[in-house]
């Protein structure tokens, strides 16, 4: 079933305890496809770069299997930058630079081709921008998940509040959902996001992996632990598109199908942090991805008595 | 099979966000014995109270088959008192009152009849009390678990090293993990704590679950998500007494049985935040425990696609 995604594609500059990366390829929606890709190679991604953006890196989408129509190229654009800092804990950053360059004028539009598709992946974005694409949907998706941050909180909450009604799956750290609901507990928190909108959330826990919630269902998807995390840049956005290519192939929504997906999406994660950017994505082999999930399996399963 | 416990029997006083406890029975042992008691008929508890603690707890205490002819009563001693304060997070708090008393002069006395018990707890005290208790056994028990705490490694570090080179399985909590071995990574933390002498590391995350760790294999035990943690004393005593109770009871220290007997600790402990002190262990059922067990089960399990 086709996948598609909303989400930046931009540069990056990292530096972590373990070093600094040059001047790389990143955004929500790079990683986003990267991902779902191990699963789902008929997808499509709607976002925006500027005229130095490297032509072979959307040829290596389109290798495999993302249809890059969406991605808009406006004349002399540049592409959105961002720069961020590591502290030695790995669990905060400071940002260095962000330079929205063409993502400041964003208009998203959604090729004719994925107006029906049934798998829709807001990546984290103005809510407002979010909002637009899921407005160009001519039949509404089986199924809408949607990434934030607390950003947009921040600034933009009323709109945030307004996409929250129309999605059915809201993915957030502990920080964010916290902040959204003004509530400690993760579980009552959750149900304040239901309050919203979303009828599943998922809250992701970095080491201590991530629980997903229904109304009356939960399930905590265990992180493995590493003995070393190189670089967390882009492992939440990995995680939403490993669980929306799984779900999307699947073509299934029913809570045992969203528990294998929050695995994919853990297993992939896992992988993310390894080494800088995308790297260990895109070397990374499918057997390779099996084998991680099977260690998952193996790290959090036992026999009743 | 025996289980034989060492920890303190002491008086607490609780403050907590929901309310403040009146002077009221703690201490590890108390709560190691309770939770074990779940599984296991055939305990002794090894500990010191004074002669002003109640003798009807006491009697509770041989009602649910431990056996208290290893509790030193000395003649004019007062009971251990401690009293703390909860931070509104939980996960902190203060100390306000550490009275000693007996506790500071306990010389600990196996009873004969327990000096080849296979099965040996050691709750958290002086790693030289800890010590004096596993020299006395006649026989090398199948397994010796320890609980310790950061005011040891502040102040008898070189004892406590002496007394890990005994044990089999350490029980703590991430920051003690942390603290005794100065890695950050819990991975490379629990690798570092069996070069110390146990071959077995059981790191707690309070409500992120807990990590079991072999040479070569690692579980990761789930952490219910709860709305509301009205009183986490004794919490970590409680997940250590269930451990030892189900694994005494099995009479099997293999892996598969490792990881049942966390989960088993973890839900007996999910009940002892639920009320001050002991309250709601003592009132709970066996049958409550299996369903709580079961909702375990229910969290973490899923199937390889």
């Amino acid at each position: 079933m086709q996948l598609l995604t909303v989400g930046s594609v931009a540069f990056d500059a990292i530096e972590t305890p373990f070093g600094k990366s040059d001047k790389i390829v990143g955004g929500a929606g790079t990683y986003i496809s990267l991902a779902a890709s191990f699963f789902n190679r008929n997808q499509a991604l709607v976002s925006v770069v500027g005229e130095d953006f490297p032509t072979d890196v959307l040829d290596g989408m389109v290798n495999r299997g993302i249809d890059i129509r969406g991605i808009q190229i406006p004349e002399g654009g540049k592409t959105f930058f961002w720069a961020g800092k590591y502290h030695n804990d790995m669990n905060s950053r400071d940002t260095l630079v962000t330079e929205l360059n063409v993502l400041g004028t964003f208009d998203p539009v959604v090729p004719m081709e994925y107006r029906n598709a049934p798998f829709l992946m807001l990546g984290n974005l103005s809510p407002d921008v979010q909002r637009k694409v899921v407005e160009q949907m001519e039949v509404r998706p089986k199924l809408i998940a949607m990434d934030t941050m607390n950003f947009w909180m921040d600034i933009a909450l009323d709109e945030l509040h307004k996409t929250l009604k129309l999605v059915d799956l809201l993915i957030v750290n502990d920080e964010e959902a916290r902040q959204l609901t003004g509530e400690y507990a993760l579980k009552t928190a959750a149900k304040r996001i239901m309050d919203l909108g979303p009828r599943l959330v998922i809250i992701k826990k970095g080491e201590h992996g991530a629980l997903l919630f229904s109304a009356d269902e939960v399930f905590y998807a265990p992180a493995l632990p590493l003995e070393e995390v190189f670089d967390p840049t882009g492992a939440g956005d990995t995680f939403a598109g490993g669980l929306m290519g799984y779900l999307s192939i699947q073509d299934d929504v029913t809570f045992d199908s969203l528990k294998k997906a929050v695995i994919a999406g853990s297993a992939l994660a896992s992988f993310c942090v390894e080494k800088f950017g995308t790297q260990r994505l895109e070397e990374l082999t499918k057997n390779e991805l099996d084998e991680r999930i099977k260690a998952f399996y193996t790290l959090s399963q036992f026999e009743l008595a």
